[in-house]
């Protein structure tokens, strides 16, 4: 029998061993935070060694693992208790090990943004894969109805936004001579908003001819409110709020309309609005609410953290930034001015500037007025620390944006306590960008 | 004899073996450009298939091969003719076959920004390296010093901006035993600018403190002119003129106190004003000067087009665009917007962002009103093309600044032209990031 994204019977979701061979990967100077001392071992061998973070250089960017698991549990047990089921985007970390901890606190698959990240999560052996995005290049549904008829436990659920692409999709499926239907979802958009059919109107239509393609299997409707608002003021959460009542009235339409044995999909949430996603999904009749949230493993000291729900919502745990960069004092050219040595290629800039938290054995920062207020490629601006970060000096950072974080890292060290005096080194994440 | 970095004596300056292998290097998922035809072989045995741009997927970063070549050449020839020699920023591309290619045609060494750069230099032998940027790390500087004594063909030039630099120097290189005394440039800033000793005294004050210093060995002056301006303004220009004026004055002021045999070195120059640094420092006597332009080697559709020392002067030859996004349409949910496949993730945004130039195998986009207007993480928002982009078609982008291009990309596919109709596939970079 033939999985579909809905379907309970599961598999171990991941290939747990080709997992765990990353551990047996052999570091050296292709990994910029793999010190020389770790060169010539494996990550399971180098770790071993109990490496420090003192031992690691600078630029560095490093997880905190209590965090991350802090961060993975409160997530899994906030969807358990709403009764929602989560595919966390793969996209943030990019990381296996990491869909792997998801997978195991109970996630229901990966969802994934585009075509060469599946290629990832098969090579892991993911098996429920949603791609939150419309696949059109003809090789690429040629590879990927390959990959269905050869495994019949792999799911895979896409979206598709109008009656063209639909056209588009069926058109290189049949040429390619797919054995299984693609699960596809309408996708809902909004004025001002990303991809997504523009109004209820519209999606039904998408709807009714996906229903007309015997290459496709229409299997719910979903969207991305994060497109839409972009802070939690109280208009930014009108506007999501309005979206998902539409997303629930397309839902109601296409009630009825579904192949039989279909349980429809209703996905949405990213990271910042899933409360209200849950407000208004969850009690659709019918419906497999799927969250998307991705960026919640790691949380941030920026972006996130200042809009993240549980920061909002009363008596909640919030997440933990776990993400940090590690960065040293290279010059002091003037009294108010100092030159750390990371920039655009170490730490993420497009959603704020990383925030000056600490001294590496010394003074805190947080709540001083340094601050970092530019990043050249190699360089960051930091102003206003006078005495606090002598020349020489390490610097941890608060980060804002995971997804623009992780993606500067192949290998990131996993620290036991970022706060501790001298963290020790507990692993290292591998990602594939 | 241990070398220095002026001496003239070199090697091969790169192990092109080690180069060379990297066409052995067998290609998977772990390669986003690498389609699923080209899995399972080496680069060179997919190269022997004969692959063209359409047997590639989106989203997709190409680099033009003739472009690249008439790029190197003719920033080789300009050098020659102005009489400088070129370290080229070795961290636009942290790709050896492209340093490769520069040393090949005449380049001096190779230009990093920080250690971990300097591994991979070293980890496919680049016999000379200007790190531009002081290093102060102790662990750092004891590997430095210890792959110093191990290859007297090793010449390393690095720079220093404090008197409380140079200490912290010396005493991680005395603690580290070091043999080899370490060649280090004086820096020197502007004001407003990045590091670098403000003003003339004070560099001279840290010249000083070289000459005292056991394990340093003074061997020129530099700095950075690129910080001081960016655009090509007459504020700009004069700004970045002042500044090698006074870079000129420290030269002066040095004179005489160098230790027997050392050949002063003078270096600047970025991509966008070396027409100045040559003016300006060209004619000192004496002096040993060093160009370190890098993102000439790719030039841009963006802000290296606008401020080019080759575009602005007269009668030149100008570089040319050697990069290029390719993303397809996935979605067009209003009749002006469309949006890509291709993102943050994929194509720098931090220079301006990606200019839609022409669909493969259809119109021409460039003088029209279509234009992207936003990135997210793996979507790029396109406005005004009208029927122009339909959904499935396959855009072009020229991209602003090639450091935060290459970095997106572990392998970037060689196009012979990518004007062609169908342009062939004729190599594949690896990038280390």
């Amino acid at each position: 029998m033939e999985q579909t994204f809905t379907s309970s019977a599961t598999g171990p979701g991941i290939a747990r061993g080709a997992v765990a061979a990353l551990a047996d990967e052999p570091l050296d100077w292709r990994f910029k935070a793999a010190p020389p001392g770790a060169w010539g071992r494996t990550t399971r061998e180098w770790l071993a060694t109990g490496p420090t973070l003192s031992s690691l250089g600078t630029p560095l960017l490093t997880l905190d693992g209590a965090a991350l698991d802090h961060n993975i549990r409160t997530m899994a047990h906030w969807c358990a208790k709403a009764g929602v089921a989560l595919a966390p985007h793969g996209k943030t970390t990019m990381a296996p090990a990491l869909w792997q901890a998801q997978l195991d606190a109970g996630s229901h698959g990966i969802t994934l943004a585009n075509l060469p990240q599946v290629w990832i999560a098969r090579a892991f052996g993911v098996q429920r894969v949603l791609l939150a995005n419309t696949l059109l290049d003809p090789a690429g549904l040629a590879w990927l109805a390959e990959e269905l008829a050869a495994d019949p436990d792999f799911a895979f659920l896409s979206w598709v936004d109008s009656v063209e692409s639909v056209r588009l999709m069926d058109e290189a499926l049949r040429a390619a001579g797919a054995e299984r239907p693609i699960e596809v979802m309408v996708e809902l958009g909004g004025p001002g908003g990303r991809t997504g059919a523009r109004g209820v109107d519209a999606a039904v239509a998408v709807a009714a001819a996906v229903l007309r393609a015997p290459t496709l299997r229409l299997a719910g409707v979903g969207g991305y409110e994060g497109a839409l608002a972009h802070d939690a003021s109280a208009e930014g959460l009108a506007a999501v709020r309005g979206y998902l009542r539409e997303l629930g009235e397309l839902h109601g339409r296409l009630a009825g309309a579904y192949p039989d044995g279909v349980r429809p999909v209703v996905s949405a949430g990213g990271s910042a609005y899933f409360d209200l996603v849950v407000e208004e999904l969850a009690k659709l009749p019918e419906a497999f609410v799927v969250l998307r949230s991705g960026a919640y493993i790691a949380h941030d000291d920026g972006f996130y953290r200042g809009i993240s729900p549980l920061a909002r919502g009363g008596g909640e745990v919030p997440f933990r930034g776990a993400l940090h960069g590690w960065a040293r004092v290279v010059s002091r050219p003037e009294p108010q001015l100092a030159l750390l040595d990371a920039g655009k290629r170490d730490l993420p800039f497009d959603e704020g500037l990383p925030e000056p938290q600490r001294v590496r054995g010394g003074a805190e920062l947080t709540g001083t007025a340094a601050r970092i207020t530019a990043l050249n490629d190699q360089h960051a601006f930091l102003r206003d620390a006078g005495d606090l970060a002598p020349i020489g000096a390490v610097l941890r950072l608060g980060v804002s944006h995971p997804c623009t974080a992780f993606d500067k890292w192949t290998a990131i060290p996993v620290l036991d306590d970022a706060n501790a005096a001298e963290p020790k080194v507990t692993g290292l994440v591998r990602t594939f960008f």
